[in-house]
């Protein structure tokens, strides 16, 4: 049996058990040149309510019918490819289901001896490389500098402020919560850590960034964004990763009301999409690879059991409520 | 006798007379080391708006009491100081006054004999050296790409088009009203202009830029910035040059509503002043005045006579009244 979440009608605002279809077919058969990927861990990000979107973005629209589209990993247990054989471990964007049929394209090996088969779809993931490369390309952090992140301890925000830690910066991350800020020190080294539901976030700027902000990490906007922004030094640089508290609006989006800092401080602002850097994945995998076995960088995950759970566990991540990367797992640990 | 406009309250939303005081007074007598320059033409600019509030910005603001800061050009007509005699012209920000003294510090030499006088506070003076640097350094046009202005009629906007035709550009104009936009097609050589008075800038930008907007120069803000933020391309650059639309707005200054475009576009927002470079002036006079000499250049200006008219004077910027560079004239010609 395959289990499958299809996409019925597009949201409106938040998405619900009603945009949603889900059903269990037979396994597929495969033809030549394809190969059939048994999925063990479906990823679950934030990206993904914007797929939901009929409208021109960084990646085609998911269309009504189609199985919603979701980076895995899983297994391949059948292969008429020569590029792929039974048993191989693969990542790629296989959807929310338990078996995917591909032909190939996108689809990389990987090797759960290395890292568990999970982390391909957190720190040595989409989140990994958009941290990575967003960060180091865009952020452009220096020893010394003030490097501030939002979503901090989401899968994106936990690396990025990890990497500007080895970097030499001092992080300040913003979280929701005591737990995930207690977490962000006690755990991944920020040297402090904002509480957005419980402090008033530019008052706790301005303590835990006695030199301003040179570089922002956002993977909120909405409110944080228009703080931070009231805090930034000359030449800073904002990265756009994402705006999670805008997502499910029904109004229009938020607009950073302070973007007239950016004059004032010479600062700038840039959008970041991950794809773009495939091609340099492989040397950021080698080097997060080293800082995990080095014990430099920690990737926590949020795993949550059971295909079935599918719109209510993507919902975590616009309530706040997954601490870490948040992963879904359909199938066998490798 | 010198007349003087001082700052008597800081305005709420749109600067009234009442916030103006008027005074008379003698005209001043130097110590060693200072100059007496009498004024010919006080500069009008956006940017003034913004040194009227009380609030961490590039500059310090101007404090209740002192005459208001202004750049000016005039001649020196009493030196007490080795670097200037009798008979030189000089800019700098003399203030909304007929006679300034100064230390010289910030004062340059102009010659009369190659430009008029009024021309070193336009296309030779700080608009010059916002739109020169803004639009190369920040905005970075390529030959065949499409540059779009707003404020395009203004002292800014009208050089930084000139100069993206100059560079091969295709350049759109964003301006109020018909004559200001049948003059920037007709006398700058734009290739099209869009009256956001009364068109839908939107519908019109589709139109004038069929391969998308690859720089935008703002100098206006709010529905204008949204507007062209639809339209932008992949790796489009915004230069953040001003907001003039928002400067008197008693409510939250309007953030872009439509910022992730620059995530889906990978594009940027920034920011410029332009002191920051000072030091590159002569590079940039040195090619305007080429220009403006082979003619490929128009440097248009809008010359008010009268110190008195300056309170209404200075709202022509936001009411859109001025075409051209507006300029105040509060002595003779050179």
């Amino acid at each position: 049996m395959n289990k499958q979440w299809k996409l019925k009608s597009r949201p409106v605002g938040e998405p619900t058990l009603e945009n949603w279809e889900f059903s269990e077919g037979d396994v597929p058969s495969i033809n030549e040149g394809e190969l059939l990927v048994k999925i063990h861990y479906v990823s679950l990000d934030p990206a993904m309510r914007g797929w939901l979107n009929d409208a021109k973005s960084y990646i085609e629209p998911v269309q009504i019918g189609d199985v919603m589209r979701a980076g895995t990993v899983g297994e391949v247990v059948e292969s008429k490819n020569s590029h792929f054989a039974v048993g191989d471990f693969v990542v790629g964007h296989g959807g929310v289901q338990q078996y995917a049929v591909t032909d190939g394209k996108g689809i990389h090996k990987v090797d759960p001896n290395l890292a568990p088969l999970s982390t391909y779809l957190g720190v040595l993931g989409m989140p990994g490389m958009t941290g990575y490369f967003g960060l180091l390309k865009s952020g452009e952090p220096k020893s010394g500098e003030t490097v501030v992140v939002s979503g901090a301890a989401g899968a994106v925000g936990g690396l990025v402020g990890q990497i500007a830690k080895i970097k030499g910066c001092r992080v300040v991350g913003i979280a929701g919560g005591e737990e995930k800020c207690k977490f962000l020190i006690d755990e991944l080294g920020f040297d402090a850590a904002i509480d957005y539901k419980n402090e008033n976030v530019k008052k706790a700027l301005r303590q835990a960034c006695p030199k301003g902000v040179d570089v922002f990490f956002d993977n909120v906007g909405g409110d944080i964004l228009d703080a931070v922004l009231t805090q930034i030094n000359f030449k800073a640089r904002i990265v756009i990763c994402g705006a999670i508290s805008q997502y499910n609006n029904t109004t229009p989006v938020k607009g950073p009301s302070n973007y007239l800092s950016l004059l004032v401080n010479r600062a700038r602002m840039e959008g970041i999409v991950v794809f773009d850097n495939i091609k340099e994945y492989p040397i950021a995998m080698k080097e997060i690879g080293g800082w995990i076995q080095s014990g430099e960088m920690k990737g926590k995950e949020h795993i949550v059991d059971g295909i079935e759970t599918f719109p209510n566990t993507l919902m975590m991540l616009f309530k706040g409520e997954n601490f870490g990367k948040l992963i879904l797992k359909v199938g066998e640990d490798a």
